[in-house]
């Protein structure tokens, strides 16, 4: 394969002169699928390139507790295709306090790390900042969160197999409902953002999908179903985004039952839509977006979360990620009526 | 390729003379994968062998509102990988009076059915039995119930398929129970039997399985989970069968929490088991079932339900099946403690 | 849910005047995952916007044996979750005839059809172009085929089911690659393009990826893979594009082979590649781009195929999709070397 | 949970006084999903049952090569779900010399070994019965093949994930089927043994089944193929198994060319079958067979295979599990033809 070359690889000379050395890598927050394979390129990548790199075990925690291991090529063999994170993850309490932070950097300093790749949400990237105002190193953020709610990149890694997830079993519940001519409702993730339940819901032709976004009438909800009963159709399922305006599932299943909505059932998928073997499309993107961190390290950038917009490579800077709203698919939204005949 | 004649193909012959000509065959209670697997071999069998078969629509209730179909080869065409039943099924109230019963006697002898198939677990094989009192046609039940609790046969259609929904779920579970070294309870179905807890907790490596045929000690299972805890297994899934001891996984969580072990998450499969394409083991049981019910039917026994023990077709009387206890498999209750070190 | 109207439904009003009132949508040429999403989308759309829809069964060929039906919204139930296409395809060498053609174009007219939609690839494309020479109706294409390789849209329908096809195998083969140290060649689809080798091949942690678009020194894959023994890598995968400039993989193989590398395996993925329920992505794409076909025709536009670049909706004329060339991911093409150490 | 004791459990105290103390697993020949499950059983029971145990790497040949490694119960961990074996496997010419037999001997000895579980296939068992011509210890095989050809087991390991395997393929190819209106050949792994070829064919509703057990005659299945064209049935599957009369795939579609069925179609399953994750049946049942193998070298009994006959355990002499011929399913013979309509 005769290769067009990536910027990063004639950074290599560029770079010799400078200080970089040593790059840890981490994952925080939620595990999502594909992590593994951002972990796996960022070291991949980064040792072509020259560094050194480690790993923090356990996210913010691990690295107050200094537990951090060696990672080379074949320490991330045979990982790209594992659901989870084989660095672990945690919510660290401990590190939301100045002094949690402060022992962060005594560790950063001791083991001369001179660039931190943060695999996370926005928990994970205002902790990142947080550390920026005590700690002269570089940081880099890998967007890595089912959610999919990060300004700055088009998906999040593990957004694409959370909705593969979803409609797998949103598949599965048609069949039952079919069967019994019975109202579903099938809660998904997203306390803050609709973008699985419109997703997963178009693609699993739901007949009503409930989001954050937008303001819900279960009255009007209510009339929708009795109106399709009347043309024959008895069974519907309804996609709840946990964080609707009426609450999840269970809350939504209450209120309907007193417009006497009865037979209904109650599927919540929660945990189950963080696992599982990533994507194509998931692995595909953790693989770019954590080689172009290792190159924006290269480059001398810090404070940014790097990410895939219209099919290029981007930077943004962190609070950006978590101030901006994505918006959701306006032709979704929009189709979706005329779809759930 | 050369035929080893089954009976079926030589009793056609010897049915010529009697009355049997009109089959019908119904799903009813829970729908499990490969009932339509199971319609479809008693149609094509059926046919085959001589019957015109009908199918009844929406189970028991389908049935007292006369909503019959005629089902031929091609009726049946492309169905065989599909979760749910294309006859639909229902729970009938109006059933449970001898009104609603006196209604389906009607309808039969009407449509002149000379044996009816019941596709179902013993909610439908209970309704059997009441119909048979004041019908004088052929009954015969073929087991379709995810729960695999019907005595007089090894596996009910649909058990191995639940099992490996469930297992996928335990898979998937287990990534992010070992990212976050937490701990997992996940309730599966079952509520008087604990195959499917038994069956996916080996197959998916779990810690603990709780299930219904014996009591548990929660005291017991904290101070196991506090041990492995020492030992540095920090990640656990403990599968709860709903209808175990202690109540189903959230009033477990409940308990275990004033037991101190407060970083608990949990997942409550439900619905899910039900769905998805068949698995082979489940589409060739239920192809067996549903062809040899036609030859039961053409050898005139009825009041029976046709299963597999030991790999041979058999019947046994329909109130054996819910009367008479299956036993969990003893070599898999043996050994599940040193599995799970 | 609080709509925000897309032009379609405002246009619902402007068109009323107008002339145009039968679309009719086929599938054409190789079949592909999410054909019957977008069918569905141009229905129940279509419907929605005031049109009436038929399907033409059986490609081309079935248009010159006039061989339609009537689509409305419930005819598209349940085909969503669905492989193949319920209009089927074909490769019609009739209508690559004058005669052919001007059969067709006398059905067209027969029914009043005055849009059709033509889901395919560029096969399909090219017969759009030769029938609109003698026929006044709007003809749009929608960009159904697995091998991705139509210039106008990022990505084509089918395309990523296609790459998760690829993928999965390749992990299965992985197994027994490691288990066996192995030299493994799978061949995967695209006679002209490697998009599909490319991706499943990045995704599925490959040691080579060989494509039609770079010409391969077979001799330097063969030193690449003695040094990996020398460093203790004992198996490799080696995905190559049925269209790559050594040949297929059998073709390879036999050249390597001669190059002293005996112990190879050989899987050629073929036709799997084609089926399987269609992923979120693909059923997404297939619901935006069939219901933006529809909107396209009360546009009043015609020759041009419809599709989705950086996240935006677009059409491209006709003959641009297979004259111009769609480029490969550069970033993958340039990062793949330092993956596969 | 109250536990049945598994006379393993009460063999520990006995066999205290007895000289067995080492155990050493294996894997040889083609690789099957379950293997990792029988591997983590002999060590998680071998351990609790007070043994210590070794993994020989590489088969045979890594016995030859002092290959060795302990095997704790940590060792185990996280492989239950994973395809391939992590011991890897091969197949040794060396073994097949008195020499290298002579050398494994020696190894054995100087590792004090004094059981050897051997996870394979018939291959592996005459190996095993060679070696114990010069070696004093016990040998115990462990049926794990995707093939079922062994004699004294119902199913070998392995085998439930390749039926699935090859039926989610002609589930795949029945979408492409159905669209194109054509005829496949799938060809399926089964070069004496008709197992794969008639369940995943009965599973799939395949059109027709050919197996090694049966000659088959073209003639007659052309005839069947233009009967069935007649009724109005276009697509046709046509299961292939590897060792059929008449040739593979490729040979079968040469002679039906000559027959002129000319527009078919060829898949060729191959090592795909060999893969995957293994289902919920094979890990139980390598789960079973692992740990019964522990308590029968604790019962002092050697040169037999273990297996499990109509749900229970029992041991068959090595040699007959190749030379006794175990039969193929009557009923799925006897009414696939009525099936396939």
């Amino acid at each position: 394969m005769t290769l067009i070359l990536f910027p990063c690889y004639k950074a290599k000379k560029a770079r010799e002169g400078s200080m970089v050395k040593k790059i840890a890598v981490f994952t925080s927050g939620g595990d999502a699928p594909g992590m593994n394979a951002a972990i796996r390129a960022v070291v991949r990548v980064g040792v072509a390139d020259g560094y050194s790199v480690v790993g923090i075990q356990g996210g913010y925690q691990g690295l107050i507790d200094n537990d951090l291991v060696h990672l080379g090529p074949r320490s991330v063999s045979n990982i790209l295709q594992r659901g989870g994170t084989i660095l672990r993850t945690s919510r660290s309490e401990e590190f939301k306090t100045p002094a949690g932070r402060e022992k962060a950097r005594a560790i950063l300093e001791e083991h001369n790390i001179e660039a931190l790749i943060a695999i996370g949400g926005d928990g994970t990237f205002r902790g990142a900042v947080a550390l920026s105002k005590i700690w002269k190193g570089k940081i880099i953020g890998v967007p890595g969160t089912i959610d999919n709610d990060l300004f700055g990149t088009d998906y999040t890694i593990g957004y694409d197999t959370a909705v593969n997830t979803a409609l797998e079993s949103i598949d599965k519940i048609r069949d039952t409902a079919e069967a019994h001519e019975r109202l579903f409702l099938i809660e998904v993730m997203g306390r803050h953002a609709g973008f699985i339940a419109l997703e997963s819901g178009v693609a699993g032709g739901a007949e009503e999908i409930l989001i954050p976004e937008y303001p819900c009438s279960l009255k009007d909800l209510s009339e929708r179903i009795h109106e399709r009963r009347k043309k024959g159709k008895t069974s519907s399922l309804i996609i709840v985004a946990e964080g609707c305006s009426e609450g999840g599932a269970y809350q939504v299943a209450e209120k309907l039952k007193r417009m006497e909505h009865g037979d209904y059932r109650i599927v919540v998928l929660g945990y189950l839509q963080r696992g599982g073997s990533p994507s194509a499309r998931d692995r595909i993107l953790a693989t770019k977006l954590g080689a172009y961190a290792v190159q924006v390290v290269t480059q001398g950038i810090s404070g940014v979360m790097v990410g895939e917009i219209a099919g290029n490579l981007v930077t943004t800077p962190l609070p950006d990620t978590w101030e901006k709203k994505k918006s959701l698919d306006k032709v979704l939204l929009a189709i979706a009526p005329a779809l759930a005949t």
